[in-house]
């Protein structure tokens, strides 16, 4: 929920002018999203997401953001296509900021999971890695095993606020994690934030994935196991293994997963939620008091990492075949 | 900026299939008002506003606003319309609570204030109040002068967290004006509330009204004061009388205001300043922690109140003919 820069008439028109979209109609800005400013922008062409950019996203990394999106789309995956200025430029600014304007996509993000949700995003998952074949870019995750410690570091000390004996479970985890993490698994593009809110759905079926703004090279297996905490378990915390059944074999009848890979699941799963826990006990301990953003419960993804320690084979995820 | 209610998609769908208007396509949180949840919902029909009625609107005024929407819209008076069900009720219920669909009005409102915008919104408030004749409901203003000691009440205590002296400074205008209060000015339905974000304009001419969840019956040119402090003070606090001017010549070309409105313009300023100034401590007193709404600067109302206290002719508005 935010918009953080509220975009004067004078300005908007003047940059919709770069634009081959017709004047500007209105302008409304979004009460989603927690790291940009999203307006929907409705021009005499037609409906449109205006985003501006604001200071979580790096603004080195908007190019492969874009460039991504662009690549995709051209790939037939259904997610939020770039507009290209007159001189044929997507990523402009406006109000001083790094801006841009997307496609606007059809379809409702799931408010209340439901098995057939974890197929159909288990299918589009599967869909994203192979369309990222070919994209020449890269950009490092700096949100996995290399970058925890850091964010462990800015927490330890008042970790313990949070839920007592916090710091020492992480601490044992992020040492067992290194120590273990995979090596040489397939990788390309990942979307890495793959959560209920970024999937649109329309007549049960997925109509769109939005958010690439964490976009990067890093395992497939790894954003399958993102899905798998972010789509697989109950508002109680219980692993809802239907729901994973289903978004894996979804998953591998669009892109078949190596013994490898559903050999780490556990791992990277276990990985998965201690990098949600530890950027939530990050945003919890640095939330500036009144922002607008309500940190989510970082004690959600210490259930998932306790869950996923306790899987001894990936079977416990209804994958019943290798 | 809000909003409260996530409205999951399967009742969303059952409540839009009471309306003739086609099937769910989109349905997105609009980061803008502050009392009710407001959706820019897409059909396959277009696109319309979904507000949640929160429980600052109380439920028994609902059937008075949408009714007075409705008048409006009738009388040529660009605003909000309320689409009736199939069984022709506008007024439904949706996640447990209040719940209406309205056009969706284009344009912008303005984010600096011009002189043409006030010439604008003078003419436009004028207008309407000619278009709320003949409405027939009735709805009594409580936070004119007869609910101010009430809220004042509610503040008196904790005033001087804000400001010292606040408390005995309020306490001495609301006697003054309790007793200078006019009885007998041409009264009607007024919008009570028509804030530069309650105003679109389209090229540069007004384009809709919105927003009338405070509107009521009381004297028009109170009306007409409360734009003269929303819409003719400077970011510094300063008064321009260049706005005041246009404001008042536009709403007197549309609607001629009597000698007894003009002259009682400065209390009324007064009163509506002081009106703006209670709530806003109101809620700033009040405000729970860690809640969305940022509440705003009271004292900005209370620069206004005391310019309007030193204004002795209403020819210090711009007013040249009586």
């Amino acid at each position: 929920m935010a918009v953080y820069t509220d975009v004067p008439e004078e300005e908007l028109k003047l940059f919709v002018a770069d634009y081959a979209i017709g004047a500007v109609v209105s302008c409304k800005g979004i009460a989603e999203g927690v790291e940009n400013s999203n307006y929907l922008l409705r021009t005499e062409r037609g409906l449109y997401i205006l985003t501006l950019y604001e200071k979580r996203v790096a603004p080195a990394d908007l190019p492969f953001f874009l460039a991504l999106m662009d690549h995709l789309a051209a790939a037939g995956i259904a997610c939020p296509t770039p507009l290209h200025g007159r001189d044929g430029v997507a990523l402009r600014r406006l109000c001083g900021k790094p801006a841009a304007i997307v496609s606007f996509l059809d379809g409702m993000w799931p408010r209340r999971i439901q098995p057939h949700h974890c197929a159909g995003v288990g299918g589009a998952l599967a869909r994203l890695h192979r369309a990222g074949a070919g994209f020449a870019l890269t950009r490092p995750n700096n949100l996995s095993v290399a970058g925890w410690r850091t964010l462990y570091e800015a927490c330890r000390a008042r970790a313990q606020e949070v839920r007592p004996g916090l710091a020492e479970e992480l601490a044992a985890e992020l040492t067992a994690l290194e120590r273990a993490w995979p090596g040489d698994l397939p990788k390309g593009v990942i979307h890495a934030d793959l959560f209920p809110d970024n999937v649109f759905f329309q007549n049960d079926a997925v109509s769109g994935l939005i958010d690439f703004y964490f976009a990067c090279t890093d395992f497939f297996a790894y954003d399958l196991a993102i899905c798998l905490n972010a789509w697989c378990f109950e508002g109680d915390g219980s692993f809802n293994v239907t729901k994973a059944r289903l978004l894996i074999a979804s998953y591998r009848a669009a892109r078949p997963l190596e013994g490898a890979e559903l050999a780490a699941l556990p791992l990277l799963a276990r990985g998965s939620a201690l990098r949600f826990l530890l950027t939530r006990l990050y945003d919890r301990l640095h939330h500036p008091p009144g922002a607008f953003v309500q940190p989510k419960d970082p004690l959600e993804y210490l259930q998932k990492l306790r869950f996923h320690r306790g899987v001894a084979d990936p079977r416990a995820y209804g994958i019943d075949a290798w």
